[in-house]
């Protein structure tokens, strides 16, 4: 089965999009696989197999590799008298920007390229975090209460200390801080209006249960994920959050009641259908109180959060033979042929 | 100044498009215009200015013209030996699908190519009616309330007749009825969902006044047409619509008090700034006690409201001269050389 990893891209975490690629690499079994790397650029090279290694692409290395363009039906990888078309499926593991904001699934819907991953609407929806609570409310999935301040805004926020602080459109928790009090909100905007111009202020519960569960659906069929139950140090800053996309190995099942479990998938399923279609995602829930509500949606989950899934290969096969197909319109010119005879031309 | 307008598109309103670009080819002035078409395949061609016409493409005129492929900065031409780069700036004349969804502007944005129009946010937030209440609502405009349903919720419709039953993701007023009793209601919706898997019901208003108001912003400051009261036949259909697409000839002015034209004008800014800068949007809003709501929003509207417009060729080179620049992210590979320091490699 032939499968393309498509990573990099010129986000904020292109770096963690490597080592999410070279973990996946390392998790699929019975694939024929490629790697597309995408550079800050946004110019595509197929890398060799054996030089997936993250000090290839920092020591640009992928220079001396081949570059192919996007084109109808797949990638071209133009020679010097004729030119070669690579037209695998492809797995968008671009983490932030490009992947998730719906570039590269425009990209490859207009070219009729077949993708596991968010579609373009589904990447809108999620990739902003203010969007996503849009969502999940109009589908009546609770969300933490938020205020949306831009620079105009900063010196009106009315949520009580302590609040969470985190930039609208990034994932991988960078530009995100706990502020406890007055005097440590002034540095928290500054770091987080680096990465967005506008940021979510949500109210911090320090003893709150995280739950994270993903999943997808094969001919609308969910596969879930294990509940996990994420080990927190309050919560990931970047560094370690970096090591956590490399993840691979099982991880214990969160120890919690089946009703939960229950909850839990319901949720994901009304978030998930239809529009997540393609894409396996992973949903991070808080408990609060014996109520689920959605805390965030990751299109494209560091790792495709392999670690959660007992047959992850089995499940990426299966994910590839039932993606969504897009609707075929034609043009039959019957306005304009009923114009152009009435003005006899 | 330079400028191609890209015009066609694998959309329900691919023939509009095609009018609507003939149209704008008529009233720029002073531009030193190219023509992009982009046929239902997502094949682009270069038009000679002189076979604009309509059944140019009706009559597949057009594969007889220079094909050309969107490549990095610009547009390539391929040629036998060598190839030439096409780089003036665009305007986005792709109504509906491919143009109003974000895939356009994806595109250009991904490959670095200034252009007229919404950006990839902006349009997937007014393409689909559904998300521009959402927006409108959250920014404190209103809106009609509205029911969407798809077929597996096609018997449980709330609102009283009569009401419109509209595609959620369709302009030009393809697929919209009026329903104005239960026998009419079967044929309304199977209508309806020949264009969308999701329909939006909304209370008919049988003497509610409309109006039109269209703008862009240059710099931070708004340029507002008139605001049109537009004729309506109870609503416009799709063959009326088609002609309303070729209007070139201004109109006149809603004779309303200085008040109402005030309070259009603001939620027009409201819902205009900053999401959809960079294009020449066309708000249509319903008057209701004295009170404004919004109806749509027209990121791409028919041959640009030129009709609207007292200087049409003066705006569009104000807004070619302010168009907005994608924020570059610059990746510095810090996190992958100091784990690949840490690892001795």
């Amino acid at each position: 089965m032939k499968l393309a990893i498509l990573f990099g891209g010129a986000s904020f975490e292109h770096e963690i999009s490597i080592v999410s690629a070279i973990t996946v690499k390392g998790k699929l079994r019975g694939f024929d696989l490629s790697f597309i790397f995408c550079d800050q650029d946004h110019r595509f090279y197929l890398i060799d197999g054996s030089k997936m290694k993250a000090v290839t692409f920092s020591r640009g290395e992928h220079l001396k590799m081949p570059q192919i363009s996007l084109v109808k039906g797949g990638f071209e990888q133009r020679g010097f008298l004729s030119s070669k078309m690579h037209t695998m499926p492809i797995l968008n593991l671009i983490h932030g920007g490009d992947g998730e904001d719906g570039s590269i699934a425009a990209l490859f819907d207009f070219y009729g390229i077949s993708f596991i991953g968010p579609r373009k609407e589904a990447s809108m929806l999620s990739f902003d975090k203010h969007y996503t609570k849009w969502l999940a409310n109009s589908l009546g999935i609770k969300t933490l209460p938020f205020e949306a301040i831009t620079q105009n805004s900063r010196n009106s926020i009315q949520t009580s200390y302590p609040f969470i602080v985190k930039p609208a459109r990034l994932g991988s928790s960078i530009g995100v801080s706990i502020v406890r009090e007055a005097q440590e909100l002034e540095y928290a905007l500054d770091v987080g209006f680096e990465f967005d111009e506008v940021l979510l202020i949500e109210p911090f519960i320090s003893a709150v249960k995280e739950y994270n569960l993903a999943g997808f659906s094969v001919r609308g069929e969910i596969t879930y994920s294990i509940v996990e139950e994420p080990q927190k140090a309050e919560f990931l800053d970047f560094e370690k959050k970096y090591l956590d996309f490399s993840r691979s190995s099982t991880v214990a099942e969160a120890s919690i009641s089946d009703s939960l479990v229950q909850q839990l998938q319901a949720a994901f399923k009304t978030i998930y259908t239809p529009l997540f279609e393609g894409a396996l995602i992973r949903c991070d829930f808080f408990e609060i109180n014996g109520e689920v509500y959605l805390n965030e949606v990751n299109p494209i989950p560091g790792s495709m959060a392999n670690y959660l899934f007992e047959d992850f290969s089995g499940g990426i096969q299966k994910l590839l033979a039932s993606l969504p197909s897009k609707k075929e319109i034609r043009v039959n010119y019957d306005y304009i042929h009923s114009i152009s005879q009435a003005k006899g031309k």
